[in-house]
């Protein structure tokens, strides 16, 4: 691309560094900023920079915050003594958004892969066992993606926390809403077999 | 969405404001921000408000420009007599990017379309006038999208420039490169039927 302006042709690189946008997008943002009034744009970076200076990582389950704790953690109307483990931030919302959990988070920050480097010092887990200890926790809830390193990183935490009086469960895998069956993997089908529900239990969600 | 910071709310917010980026591209782009060291974040704000704040737009022919005068049009190396009319500053882009032209150019800002409410006035084409008429202008050549807005505008224009010594062009309709004469429509097959090309021409571009 061949810029006749020095100042568009440094937004557009700027846009261009974030994952997923290519220099057409980010010439069709930089475009569309142009056109918004200067308080507007002003905004925008100043919202973007005070989120980077500002944020914090919640020191009990290093969720993002806005204050040292977070709002779940600091939320007393909230279960205490259970612990969903996630692998980052965006679960978390996702998670939230289901309006169905009611306890709190641990984010690992990742997942154990040795083949990426990742093993467990690299992630928050030293933290959630020391919590697990010193909170009385009755139930911690593995929410991680449904792969062989999430799978280890339940296996690694599990093994850890043996002689620990915690429930160690995991959220249920199974066909999706609106899936089809004959398209499911066999290790989804052949595990939502295995775990199957009474109808009645079912139904009742 | 359900977000436990507000600070990380905000942020999301901004960036979903922005064409085609919904909610969970929004929340992408700005934990990935979030990785990134303060100095880096606080650039990309301050490029995206330095040019909205600093940006000009060229007084000649109203490309995006550093100064009240845009490179091209600053170029005393570039053929001055010779316009290339095109819809807007990506269109610039586009043609600058194929290095195949060294004219000057003049940005409409659109195309005459009545159902959108957009007429001539609220383009810039009485500059366009004013400029071959006093530029002694020896060619203009339209480079807009083959829609009945933008053969509308070349229409309009022409009529309008018919008592000038100027020579009006349009780039050339065809089988785009790469594609299939199959799938072509009618109208395109037909005109490059029509606007057919000796081969000893053809093989010399």
């Amino acid at each position: 691309m061949v810029f006749s302006s020095s100042l568009l042709e440094n937004a557009v690189n700027e846009f261009a560094k974030l994952p997923g946008i290519g220099k057409k997008t980010a010439l069709r943002l930089v475009l569309h900023l142009l056109k918004k009034e200067v308080n507007e744009v002003q905004l925008f970076s100043d919202t973007i920079t005070k989120l980077r200076k500002e944020i914090f990582f919640c020191e009990r389950c290093n969720n993002i915050a806005d204050k040292p704790l977070c709002n779940i953690c600091a939320d007393r109307a909230r279960k205490q003594h259970m612990i969903c483990v996630v692998e980052n931030v965006r679960d978390v919302i996702a998670i939230e958004s289901t309006q169905q959990y009611n306890g709190t988070y641990h984010v690992l920050g990742g997942v154990i892969s040795p083949l990426d480097g990742v093993g467990p010092d690299q992630l928050n887990i030293g933290s959630l066992l020391h919590r697990v200890e010193h909170e009385k926790t009755e139930e911690l809830i593995f929410a991680l993606n449904p792969t062989i390193q999430g799978d280890t990183t339940i296996y690694y935490i599990q093994k850890k926390l043996q002689d620990q009086p915690v429930r160690i469960t995991t959220i249920a895998r199974g066909i999706a809403f609106g899936g089809e069956l004959e398209y499911a993997d066999e290790l989804t089908l052949g595990r939502s077999l295995q775990n199957r529900l009474p109808v009645e239990k079912y139904m009742s969600r």
